[in-house]
C-alpha cells in the first residue's frame, strides 16, 4: 500500500503516517522525491483498508498494490478451481447449465420442468421456495414444502439442485436438501450469512449485487472462503444502470476480467441480467463465447401463469434451442456441455 | 393497472388478459381504440406485480396508475408522521440531529464523543457494534460490549441511542438496548430482517440501499410498515454512480420527491453520501434547506484514530459548527433543532 | 399516446388536454374509467414530445404507445437493411471488421498497419486525424495531412477507409476522403452535425454516447435518416457506469435489443468498451455470438509507442488471433467474415 | 506521477519506462520497494495523459498526483474568479439568478416573461434559440429572429442574456447579440466548440454532461481558458443515473467539490437537475446552502403552452416566492441575491 502525502503536508504529519504503519505490524518505505513524499507500507496489507491513511491530516492519495483478497485471488492459486457438483463439474471443460423456475410453484410445476429441463441438456435444477419480493404483498415462496418438492424432483431426474438462501436462520432447514446454495444479489452484501455458510462445505452460487463492484463481488466471496468453504462459484447477473430497455445491464466484461482476477469459476444469468425471454439466448451465447463457465437460466412450463420472472422465462421448447446453441459455442470454445448427449443441431441461417 | 396490448395482439390473447385479471378478483375495463387497446384492471392493484401480465402474450406495455405500496404513501395518509423518539421528534417542526462514531470502539471513546455531541447540539447518539464490512479481515465490531458502552452513555447524556442491525438473529440482544434500530444501505432489502423489525415497535432508520430507487426504498418501509410497526423514519445517504470525487453521490432531489410520496419523515447522512468531512456540513445545511427532517452525522474525537470510516467523521468542534449552520437553516424553513439550547452564531461570511 | 389524468383531475384540465391533442391534428379517444380518465391522442404521434403533455395541470402519465422514431424502426422497415461499402457488406451475412490505430501519427505507422490489419482479415481501415481529447494539451490529430495518409493506405491495400467527424465544418474536407464518417460518443447528441452528415449520400458509423439510451441513439440515427441519407450503421461502445475495473461496461444487451428495435446494423467496438487489450478478443466473439454484424477493433504495431489508446490495442499478431476467433463464432450463427481468405485455425482448448 | 510496476516485471520494462519518461523532458525518481518498484515522473505533467504510461509493457498502476487541469485550479489560482456580467457579479458575495424560457416562441412571450422574471429579482435572462432535441422532428428553436427578440427584451428590462450555442457555425451571429454563451450538456465535450469560445471574450456557462465526471468538467473548462477567454463558469445540471423519479440526479456533492477544486463560479440548474416544477425550489434553496454562487430557472408565463420543458417551468408567481426563499438562504451564508431590492418575505412554516 502506498500513502502520497499532499504537497504541503508538514514533517509532523508523514512522522504520523509511518508512526500508524509500523503499529499495525507492517514495515515503511520512504520515498521523497521533488513533488511527493510516498510512503511504502510493506507487508500483510491486504486485510487492511486503506480508510485507515485516508483520513489522516496530510494524506492525498492511498493507493494499494496488492488485492484486497487474497483467497480468491488467481495471484495466489493460479489454477481455475474444479468444482465437483454431483455427476459435473464447474470451472473445467464442462459448460454447466442450470436451470428451472423462478418459483417451485406446485408437484405438477417443479417435477414438469425439471423433466424437460434435463431432456434439454440442462446439468442441474434451479428453484426458489424463499423468495426475495421487493413487496411485501408478493409471493413469498412455498418454504420447506417447497425444499420437499425439489428434492422428489432430483430424485426422479438426477439433477442437483440449487435453492436462494436469504437468512442464516434457513440454514439448517435448507442443509437438509440442497446441493449448492445460491445468494441472491440483494444479499451478496449480507456478511452474517456469507459468514454462515462459510461455516459449511456446501457449494454456493454467489450472486453479483446490482451496484456491488467486481471488486466487491470477490470480497463477498473472501467472506466465505474465510470460513473454509472453498467450493464458491461467481455469477454475473447484470448491473443496475440507466439504460431502461432491460430489466438490468449485462455486465459481459465482468467474464474475463474475472476470469483474470479468480481462479474461482464464472456463470452467468441471462434471464435477470436482460429481463426478456426474447434476449436470453442471445446473452447466453455471448457468455460462453466470453469465457464463462456456465449459466443459470429460468424455465417454466407455462410462462404466462407463472407466479414470478414470467416475462423472462423461456419455455422448454425455446430453452432446449438455447442449449443447442450454446453447445456449439462451447465445442468452439475447446468446451462442451456438461450434460449434453451429444444431440446438438445446427443453428439456423443467420440467427439473431 | 394499465395493461395496453400489441397493435397485433389477437381476441384471444385479450381475452386471456382478461381472464387472468377476473382471477385476481379485479375488475376490468376495456377500451378498444384505433390504435390500441386497453385493458384497465380496477381494484387492489398496489399488491399485484406488474409482472404478472408483462409476460402474457400479446402484451405490449403495463402501466401501474396506483402506487405500489399503501401504507407508506401520503395519499391515504396526508399528514405528516411524527415520531416521538425519547426527549425529541421526527418529522414535525423539530430538526432531529444523530450524532456519533462509525464504530464504538471503547468505553472512553464512545462517552467523550456522547458528552460532546450532546454538548454539541445532538439530539440522539449513534455507534455502530455489528459493522458491515466489505472485507472479512476487517473490524466486525464489539457487538453486545458495545451495545452496554452505548446504554451507559445514554445514562450519562440522556441521548438516546441509534444502531445498526445486520441481522434478524441479532433481535433479541439488541431490543434490550437499543432506542432507534438503524437498517443499513446493504440491507434495505433483507426481507426477513425488515419483518423481523416490523413484529416490533421500536423506532427504525431505513436507509436507502446503494443502487435502490426511490419506489424501492417506499416498499421496503412498507415491509416493516405491513408488520404493525409504524415508527419509521426513512433515509437518503447517496446512490452509486459514475462519479468518483466522492464516495456516493447525495441524491438531493429525493428529500423533496420522499416528502411528496410519504408522510414518513426523511432524513439524510451526508458522512455517507459525500465520504468526505470537508463537504459534510455544506451538504448538512442543503438537506435541512431541502426539506429534510434530521441529519446522521460521523463524529469522532480523533478521526485518524477511527477504526472505520475516519476520513468522513467531523471531529466535535466541526461538528458544533455544523450545527450551528443547520440550525440557522431550520430557522429560516420555519423549524428548530431538537435539542438546541438557543446559543447559535452567525456564519461566516461567504462560507463555502 | 395516451395520458392519464390524475384521479382528482378536473373535467376542465381533462378538457384542456383533449383541447390541446385537437390542435395538434390528432384524433381523440376518451375512456373515462372507476379510478382513471385516460385519453388517447391517436394520429402521427411518433413526431410529438411527451413533455406537450407533461406539464398539463391534471396529467398523472404520459405514455407513448408508438417509437418516437420512424425511418429507424423495424417495425416500418421488417428487413434488415445491408450497407454495401466498398468491397463488402454490412448488416447481411458478411460479419465487418474494421480495424486500425486511435490516431493516425505517421505515414509508416499507418501503411504498416493497414498491411498488418488487412493480411488479418480486416475489412475497413480506421484511424482518426481529429481526436477528441479530454485535455486541451493531448494530441489532436494530424488532419488533412492524416486524410491523405488514409488514402494512401486505402490504395495500398483496397481497404475502405472509416474516419471520425468531430464538427460540421470538417464536413467539406472529410467528404474528399473518407468512404465512412464515424460519429463519436461524444457526438451523438450533437444535432448540428448529424443533419448536415444527414444531407451527404456517405455512410455512416454512429456510436452510442457514454450514457445514452438505446432509444436516443436511435433518435440520432433518425436526424441522419430524416435528411435522405439511409446508410446507417449503429455501434455499441460501451456506457459509463459505476465499474471502474474496464474502461466502460459493454452493454452486451444493445446487441439483440437494437436488432429487435431496429433494421440498421450494427457493430460492437470492444477496444473502447473495455478499455483492455486483454479483454478485446474474450468481448469481441461475445458480440457476434450475441448476433452483432461486425466489429471495429484498434490495432497498432506497437501499442507502448502509440500516442492515444495504447493501452487497449492490440498488437496485430494478437488481432490475427482474434479475427480467427471471430471467424469461427460466425460460423456457428451461419455467417462468414467479411474478408477472411479460409485459413481459420481451430481455437485453443480452453481460451478463456 | 507515478508509474507503479507490476511486481513480475523485469528490469528492461522499468528501463524502457524510464526511457519514455525522459523522452518527455521530464526527470525520474525511482524508488525500488521490497514489493514494488514506482517511478515518478516530475515535471509538467498535467499536460500528459496517464494512458502514455498504462499500455507499457510491465506497468500495473499510473497515479496522477498532480491535476489533469491548470488554469481552472485552485491551486494556482487560490482566489475566487469573480465575473463582472453587465449589471452584477458571479462568484463574489452576488447570487445570481438567470431565469427565462426554455426557447424563445414568441415576441409577446418572451418580452412577458423578461418582465416578470426582472420584476421577480432575476439578474440575466436566458432562452433558447438553437435547441438540441432528442427528436429531428421537434421544435429546432427561432434562430437569429429569436436573439432579435432576445436583444429587445434586454433593452426593455436591463437584463443581461444568456443564450446556447451548439455549434462554432453560430458563433459569429450569437456574438452580435448574446451577453453569455450557455454551453449546453450535449456539446460539453464538443471540443470544436470550446476552442472556438475560448478565442472570443464572451462570458460562457459551461454545463455539466450527463455522464462528465466533475473532473472532465473541468478539463473542458481547461479548454476555453486554454484559448485565453477567462471568463468562464460552471453548472451543474444533473447527471444520468438510475433513478428515473425525477429526469436526472442533481449531484449535490458537487457543488462543495467544485468550490474546492477551481477558482471559478459554480451554479445550479435545478429545472433540469430534477424535471419537475415542484421540485425546483427545494433543489434551489439547497443549491445556496451548499455554497452555489448562482442559479440559472426555466421561467414560462404558461407552462401548459410551452413548446419544451414545460413540465419542469415555474410559472412567474412560483418563480417570484423560489426567489424570496434563495435570498433569506443567502443571508445566512452571508450573501445577497444580485438584484434583489429589499421586498423578501418570511418562508411560510414548515415548507416542503
Amino acid at each position: 500500500m502506498m500513502i502520497i502525502m499532499k504537497s504541503n503536508a508538514t514533517p509532523q504529519q508523514t512522522e504520523a503516517v509511518i508512526a500508524k504503519i509500523k503499529d499495525m505490524g507492517l514495515a515503511v518505505h520512504l520515498s521523497q522525491g521533488v513533488e511527493a513524499t510516498i510512503i511504502g507500507a510493506i507487508g500483510e496489507t491486504h486485510n487492511i483498508p486503506t480508510e485507515h491513511f485516508e483520513g489522516l491530516d496530510g494524506v492525498d492519495i492511498v493507493q494499494r498494490i496488492t488485492q484486497p483478497y487474497k483467497l480468491a485471488s488467481r495471484q495466489f492459486h493460479p489454477e481455475n478451481t474444479i468444482l465437483p457438483i454431483d455427476g459435473f463439474t464447474v470451472g473445467g471443460d464442462e459448460i454447466a447449465v442450470i436451470a428451472g423456475p423462478c418459483s417451485v410453484e406446485s408437484r405438477s410445476q417443479i417435477l414438469e420442468t425439471a423433466q424437460a429441463v434435463k431432456e434439454a441438456g440442462a446439468s442441474a435444477l434451479r428453484g426458489g421456495v424463499f423468495k426475495p419480493r421487493t413487496s411485501p404483498y408478493a409471493f413469498q415462496g412455498l418454504g420447506e414444502e417447497g425444499l420437499e418438492l425439489l428434492a422428489e424432483a432430483r430424485e426422479k431426474t438426477g439433477l442437483p439442485i440449487v435453492v436462494e438462501i436469504m437468512s442464516q436462520v434457513q440454514l439448517d432447514v435448507m442443509l437438509k436438501y440442497v446441493d449448492v446454495f445460491q445468494v441472491g444479489a440483494r444479499n451478496m452484501q449480507n456478511f452474517n450469512l456469507l459468514r454462515a455458510i462459510g461455516e459449511t462445505r456446501t457449494a454456493v452460487l454467489l450472486k453479483r449485487g446490482l451496484s456491488a463492484s467486481i471488486e466487491e463481488l470477490l470480497m463477498s466471496a473472501e467472506y466465505i472462503l474465510a470460513g473454509g468453504n472453498t467450493r464458491v462459484m461467481l455469477c454475473e447477473r447484470g448491473i443496475r444502470t440507466f439504460e431502461t430497455s432491460t430489466r438490468n445491464t449485462t455486465d459481459i466484461n465482468a467474464i474475463p476480467v474475472l476470469k483474470n482476477l479468480t481462479h474461482l469459476p464464472v456463470i452467468l444469468d441471462p434471464s435477470h441480467s436482460t429481463g426478456h425471454a426474447a434476449y436470453v439466448s442471445a446473452v447466453a451465447r455471448a457468455a460462453i463465447a466470453a469465457g464463462a463457465d456456465g449459466l443459470i437460466i429460468e424455465v417454466h412450463p407455462d410462462p404466462a401463469k407463472a407466479v414470478s420472472d414470467g416475462k423472462q422465462s423461456l419455455k422448454p421448447e425455446a430453452f432446449a434451442e438455447m442449449v443447442n446453441q450454446v453447445g456449439q459455442i462451447a465445442q468452439i470454445m475447446g468446451r462442451r456441455l456438461a450434460a449434453t448427449q451429444g444431440n446438438v443441431q445446427p443453428l439456423k441461417q443467420g440467427w439473431m
